[in-house]
């Protein structure tokens, strides 16, 4: 990662103290545009993941360049975006319906159009439990498990669990699977996108075959979207997140260039102990601790080349360095590129939004924390 | 870990959405007593890490119990406690007082006695000028590295820092350091603090040998905190956090047992797929995603003896599973121990507060994402 090549905001977003969540607006519409482009180029509908940026701003330019609705993790989220006026929400996660999250959802589905994923005949129970309080039927898809073998049930597993779901009373719209074993080196993410159309068409089979009406297939990830909208299959619908602001994850991944990193840590070089070290303010509690083996590092530094953060504590980011290559000095302004920008979001209450290196807004993390 | 040895805490909080985390009232009171005895009685000062809890109810508590005061990681954590009456706050960071954070400073030093970390001429300078705009001289300590290798000079050089920090105006009282390689696996607690006592006297000396009066000599951390207590050689001050609520990376350093786990994430088993496998909601948005190399896993499942989570997403948690052994079903509550509990914490907004399995308060995160 190079300096030029990140973004075009300038190191210093002036009287800023960091460490702050800097977005990069002129880069972050670019890649809403080319997805929005690229899926209706395909004739797949966009309902992009909102857990990346948990902020109402972003749904909006998402709505504006038609996207579908929005995605979800928890039906927490789901609440703050429908209290923004998000008509069409799909809760993709298998949701188990206690009596009072319940409650919740039957609230929400006289708001808005919910749907919520479904993997076992027992979360199905509860869900038309909560059906029955709500105006009208719940909405679910069935989870399958294209590869990644997290939730989702096997794709000839799926129409038993669509016949327990309708049973309970819950409209049955389709099927979906999250393709998450794209994230990974060499040619993981096509090898995904092969995987989730194969898993996803023989889901749609069998519930078809049990006498279910499927309307959506949904699919995709950041890193298997590609793919995806070349060779659609049985996909009709795709729920990226990371696309919007892309990370160190994504640039290794080779899923996002440089220059569509909208998102990027501004921090600064608080100690420089030694001719081979420096210390950044920009810890786990604002990069997020993840670090998947392939990824090297815990964040690109942009103003360093070359330069990962070697270990990482919560309030600082220690960069290794070359002893004779040139580096910032201590007080000097730095952007680290996070490895997985979904959980750094979720770590500060606002984004801090500019462009061309000026303020321009701030945006609340409205949905920060919304777990349940 | 096994089920009867977590806390005293049963495993539902009634009419509780998970994920959620849980602190068992009797287990923290328990574990900030016998810290507080224990340092009393080795005539050694306590300085409770608030960036564990980030909660003014947790540093009440402490200050009860005799501490001295609390340490903190930046300013706005400063501020949050400074806000709730805390009069005696150590940053315990190289904080760099660019303008906005330096008149932060200067506020903050007219409400309570602000002591903060230096470990660089250059960092000096800018607390110099900093404290020319507040009340009375700012007060620092010079961090020195005692083997971490993350910020901090060698203690041969704390005198020139010390030298230069009294030339830009500053009160220098004395020495800190951070053993955090006492977070590795056999002994190195042990030689951490050895380490720890080694740097911290050369420092100490260097300042005097410089003129300069040392009255506090500060180190510390939960897994060396049972060594420095037997042996405190120059330490006169310590700064544990983690102890009053404790984690997986404790457990497996051997720093607490499993008794003195006060913190627990409470999750519901969303889904399992496969004979092997179980899924639930506790993701590393409210677990974090930290995992050193030397614990086995995302967090230790409390209900189920030996598992740990295996993967880990933003919103599931993948436990794997003897296929033979029995299980929680789909539905089902159970606990799981966060690896870290300061990153856990921050990612929530409250703490639900329990004695026995019953919610006696709700704790807000006050200081949840004070990074600046």
């Amino acid at each position: 990662v190079r300096h030029p090549d990140v973004g075009t905001t300038p190191v210093t977003v002036p009287d800023l103290d960091t460490p702050a969540l800097v977005v990069d607006l002129d880069v972050l519409e670019r890649n809403l545009d080319a997805m929005a482009d690229a899926t209706a180029g395909a004739g797949v509908a966009l309902r992009p993941h909102a857990k990346t940026h948990k902020c109402p701003e972003v749904a909006r330019l998402q709505q504006q360049r038609g996207a579908v609705g929005v995605s979800v993790a928890t039906v927490g989220e789901a609440e703050v975006f429908c209290d923004d006026g998000v008509d069409d929400i799909f809760v993709a996660y298998p949701v188990w319906a206690s009596e009072r999250r319940g409650r919740r959802m039957a609230g929400l589905a006289e708001r808005c159009r919910l749907t919520v994923g479904v993997d076992s005949p027992a979360a199905a129970d509860t869900l038309g439990r909560a059906s029955r309080s709500s105006a009208g039927p719940l909405r679910v898809l069935v989870e399958v498990d294209s590869g990644h073998h997290r939730s989702g049930v096997l794709p000839d597993q799926a129409a038993a669990v669509a016949t327990a779901a309708a049973r309970a009373g819950l409209e049955v719209a389709g099927v979906f699977t999250f393709p998450g074993h794209g994230y990974g080196p060499g040619g993981a993410p096509e090898a995904a996108a092969r995987d989730e159309a194969t898993a996803l068409a023989r889901a749609r089979d069998a519930l078809e075959a049990a006498g279910i009406e499927v309307t959506v297939v949904s699919g995709g990830s950041t890193p298997t979207a590609r793919a995806t909208i070349r060779h659609p299959g049985p996909v009709n619908e795709l729920r990226p997140g990371v696309y919007a602001f892309n990370d160190a994850q994504q640039l290794a991944l080779g899923s996002c260039t440089p220059e569509q990193v909208a998102l990027t840590a501004h921090a600064t070089v608080v100690s420089a102990p030694a001719p081979d070290r420096l210390v950044l303010d920009a810890g786990s509690k604002v990069l997020g601790a993840d670090r998947p083996s392939w990824v090297g590092g815990y964040g690109c530094v942009v103003e360093v080349p070359g330069a990962t953060v070697t270990a990482l504590s919560e309030h600082h980011a220690v960069v290794s360095l070359d002893p004779d290559a040139p580096r910032p000095g201590i007080g000097a302004r730095v952007r680290v590129v996070p490895n997985h920008c979904c959980n750094a979001v979720n770590l500060v209450d606002e984004l801090v939004v500019a462009r061309g290196g000026v303020e321009v807004d701030r945006w609340a993390v409205a949905a920060r924390g919304a777990n349940t």
